[in-house]
């Protein structure tokens, strides 16, 4: 069975730990299968001239074995002696945290993008040290970058009281605190995608959307020219799970970004965002937690309530589980 | 008073430190002085897509208090979790060792200068933080690198078993185990001295040539097309101080590259080598240790012989000291 599913950070990481427990659990059924990840570059930053990938990132340490458990992003066993001279040098940014042994990884990175590697090639060989237990794509070796249009009637650089600010500006120096009024993603119309991911895409036999978020991150991907239009055409089953329970986000500022697009925050809105694929549309699953069972369900998708906290990797996998039997149940 | 000096790493930081001190304590005499430092990089290397300096960080780490001083390279209370990192990618070199706090310097200097600073500019801005106490000024902003020749019978690249080799790769990897045939400095021809070299040469009171090692770290300074000529023609005396000590040098491996330039190891050899000005060479006074005083004097250079091993502070400033009455003895 091959499996392929769309990724940001923290949300999908600890999905897909769920799906590779759970497959490894039900090596029964699932012998063999594969899982291929087409993860989100659009939140991708340049600091102190080191390239940085946080999604891809996320997921390869999260699978690898090297994530900071709790903090759910950055390595373990992390040490910050070149952030505290960095701090001395007062080189600008401050606020976006690099521990040294991420920047290990970010100076691997940018030197062999340097010296011409694609960012696919650079992910396999990073990937080669971690052994994610996955095969782990970017979403386009061209650059993208989601930007943040916010109100900022002191901006001496615009005339309308309008600026973008890069996503990791808004999302971990404002914490999302102002109101986006629109995300850009700039570069997405002439990017294509990378090797493998339309692929990945078509030929598979389940494309699973994890609870990431669907604005910056799964959306971020979607924006990639093709790839929405493989998930509407591919014979595989799609089957989405949401992000959001009992109207609130689990994690993150997802609701700070739905706001913007002018999607309510709570499952049906979601699935109403992705659409169903009968109806041209991304969907034809969806799964919703139990808490939001009572609401109606989406038009054209088949929904199943279940509990979707994740909160360790036997509920993730769980999780990961159901989606899986949905799909296989809408294949049959 | 304003002095100029070249200099290498560990030696010539050594002696500047006690240039600065004896200028210090003797501001009755030296009020106002002013150092200024012409700095060797052809010894820099690009590693890991990070460009390091060691010669002028030696410098600027040893004046800005922030050196490991036993080893006389590399930061104190250094860590070393990039490097882990790097042995897990396993990412080649292995060789150079690079702590953490190091690395963060060569990751702000990498970013300026592919931002488009000049290694001038660069040096200057590290410096705003170590506050060195000396105007410290690249030899170049031209990349100039200093290639050794060795024999290779094995070498699939050369018909001639011979191939040239970073120094680097000679001075750390080999420790200078392998016979230097030759060395090269690569690009020092096309290279211009970097804004205020030759003015520092010409305009001054004092030009000292420290300790360092003659062939590699003052060396490559001089090959730096009108460096030499400015050391021939200034009105300022030239003094220099005697590396080698009873015919070995004081650290460091420059006996391995005296033989190769077919210079004996010893203080008369290396005089002879830099030349007197009356002869068309650089030096008009030359220290050297009380243990060579019996040597012959040097044709066309004031010699004096007095205690040159640098154990601390007292003792190199007393050189330094030494070497500036004895420019101002030849000056008057």
């Amino acid at each position: 069975m091959n499996i392929t599913a769309l990724a940001g950070g923290i949300g999908g990481a600890r999905f897909l730990v769920g799906l590779l427990h759970h497959l490894s659990v039900r090596r029964d059924k699932y012998a063999g299968a594969k899982v291929t990840v087409v993860g989100n570059t659009a939140d991708d930053i340049t600091l102190y001239g080191l390239r940085v990938c946080p999604d891809l990132d996320t997921v390869m340490y999260t699978l690898g074995g090297g994530i900071h458990d709790e903090q759910g992003w950055g390595r373990a066993h992390e040490t910050f002696t070149v952030r505290e001279e960095f701090a001395a040098y007062e080189v600008a940014p401050d606020w976006f945290t690099l521990g040294d042994r991420d920047i290990a990884t970010h100076i691997v990175r940018t030197q062999m993008l340097r010296s011409g590697w694609s960012l696919t090639d650079v992910t396999a060989a990073l990937c080669a040290r971690w052994e994610p237990g996955v095969t782990l794509l970017p979403m386009s070796n061209e650059p993208v970058e989601t930007h943040v249009v916010i109100n900022d009637p002191d901006s001496a650089e615009s005339s309308d009281g309008k600026r973008a600010i890069h996503f990791q500006e808004w999302w971990v120096r404002l914490q999302a605190s102002v109101p986006a009024q629109e995300f850009v993603f700039l570069g997405a119309d002439q990017a294509k995608p990378a090797p493998g991911v339309l692929e990945a895409i078509s030929d598979c036999d389940a494309v699973l959307l994890p609870p990431s978020n669907p604005v910056v991150s799964i959306g971020a991907i979607l924006q990639v020219p093709g790839v929405a239009d493989a998930i509407r055409t591919t014979a595989a089953p799609v089957v989405g799970v949401s992000p959001i329970i009992s109207g609130a986000p689990v994690r993150g500022m997802a609701d700070a970004c739905l706001r913007a697009i002018g999607v309510q925050t709570n499952a049906q809105s979601v699935a109403a965002h992705y659409g169903a694929r009968l109806g041209g549309g991304l969907l034809d699953g969806w799964l919703v937690d139990e808490q939001d069972a009572s609401l109606a369900a989406s038009p054209g998708m088949v929904t199943r309530a279940r509990p979707l906290l994740m909160i360790d990797t036997e509920t993730s996998a769980a999780i990961a589980g159901a989606a899986l039997d949905l799909a296989v149940e809408i294949k049959a």
